[in-house]
């Protein structure tokens, strides 16, 4: 069975395409970014291709990998910042990209199944405990928009043309090698010797952690599983709630030393108060999570420590 | 003052540009389709640029008319046959021009406000009466969803960036010059000597249908009224229902003759039953309709013969 997962080169596509090659799947890939063949036989790729998802490049794809069966589609825009700070383009990565995705399915592969990383910045704010995957979406920022937008297109496609996907909105998303946001600020600062951290917004901002081990296995899980509707949706997050005060207290305490934190009360832009999953969709895979918060983190300080020696 | 308008060579595009021309406004377009010297005086548009919207365009239309203060973005896909037969060229049409819009208002002319013609195939099919403007949308056809992405698009630029829009949901928009739907086709075959019309679907389709004299009224109405949110929506419908077979009935007699009209059952695809506005957000403008259907379908038998001569 051929499957391609498009953004295999970034967080949660490398941790991905490593679980699909171990089940024993013929994994290649489509995206940005160069990946060194040592590092493609590390995690288990096939063939590459770095460049933009459209239909010359899909083609080409395909002569050398055969059609794939089922696509997990990582690809798009990763930070609700830099969607701000650049919405065309962040709209040209998520949002035009699944539409010629789509659009060459159409053409070319209509039985192949799509599997599509959205996020819970589809919701938007004023979500206060577990949010339903049938709540009101009215996201926040451009990021949560495109991602929407993206996966109003899956919808459209299933409806009229019969492509099968599945949408898995993803909630907060950690765990080894990622290079960015709140776990990766607080280990670079504390790694530079600060020990007075001061973080924006209150501390008080709930986020439903999840470790990309996990997440990588839940697609799988996903993907292995029969789609019964044409098109559908997954909350992909815990259930459980860990406020940014706790996260900052659980790294600082793996880090070791003596560490105060203190929050700016500046709520940045596009940011949720609180984004938490009701999980029922989960339940019904079925799917458990197997890493708590407390042990993720305590392994995110072990890595850091070990890829910065 | 300056007013662009995208799509200004379309149906309602030319109406439009008449209208806001007559109230001494200098009016200019952007979008595809040549335009003679002749015409775009007879229909009181200055500078035409016959081409994409994109940066380099708009700058250059720019450059020749000075910033807008006004944009009423009438360019996008207009046909739901034709978004099933293309759904990237609609796609393209509705959904990336109007990025690259908000885009290039967003870097060079943040005051521009912006007037959109979206449509009532956002709603999907499934309500029975007359639709509010904050109703479920669950569209149905390639078309309307990209038009929510549209309007979607217009909500996160107003909310992220300030860049003033109102939409507009149009509902069927139909009178003197439309080349196409279901008054041109019966207007047609009626040409062409066909007395007894078989049509698709059942005749007992409910449609909003508006003049689009009354339509291109009601936007200059929408752009000389202060916004006083950054984003709204106006369905911009009758609230006043008339059935495919009602229209049909009266079209044949305003032609004159004996013709039978037939129904194939078969119902098209991505074609709600009904579509019918609450107007409640038209009537707080304050506007009203002044072309009931009956002087309407007569107007357009006359219109329709007069061209053809």
């Amino acid at each position: 069975m051929i499957i391609w997962v498009t953004g295999a080169n970034g967080f949660i596509g490398r941790h991905l395409v490593r679980v699909m090659a171990d089940r024993g799947y013929r994994v290649h890939g489509i995206g940005h970014g160069a990946i060194g063949d040592a590092e493609r036989h590390r995690i288990g790729l096939g063939h590459w291709l770095n460049g933009e998802i459209d239909a010359a490049n899909l083609n080409a794809l395909a002569e050398h990998s055969g059609l794939p069966s089922t696509i997990f589609h990582l690809a798009g825009g990763s930070s609700v910042g830099l969607s701000i700070a650049q919405p065309f383009e962040d709209f040209s990565r998520t949002v035009t990209s699944t539409a010629r995705l789509l659009e060459w399915l159409r053409g070319a592969a209509r039985d192949c199944r799509l599997i599509v990383a959205s996020s819970a910045a589809v919701y938007g704010d004023g979500h206060g405990g577990a949010i339903a995957v049938d709540a009101a979406t009215l996201p926040m920022s451009p990021y949560g928009q495109h991602k929407l937008m993206m996966e109003q297109l899956c919808r459209s496609y299933a409806v009229t043309f019969g492509i099968r996907s599945t949408v898995a909105r993803l909630f907060s998303v950690y765990g080894p090698s990622l290079r960015k946001q709140l776990p990766w600020d607080i280990c670079s600062r504390l790694q530079a010797g600060e020990r007075n951290l001061v973080l924006g917004g209150t501390g008080e901002e709930v986020r439903d952690w999840t470790d990309v081990r996990d997440v990588a296995r839940l697609l799988a899980v996903i993907g292995g599983t029969p789609q019964t509707e044409t098109f559908q949706v997954i909350n992909a997050g815990s259930g459980l709630g860990t406020t940014v005060a706790r996260v900052a207290t659980m790294l600082a305490e793996y880090w070791g030393g003596t560490v105060s934190v203190r929050y700016s009360g500046i709520v940045r832009a596009g940011d949720p108060s609180s984004l938490l999953a009701d999980d029922a969709t989960l339940r019904a895979l079925p799917f458990d999570w197997t890493i708590p918060a407390e042990q993720g983190f305590a392994d995110y300080v072990s890595w850091f420590k070990g890829q910065s020696r």
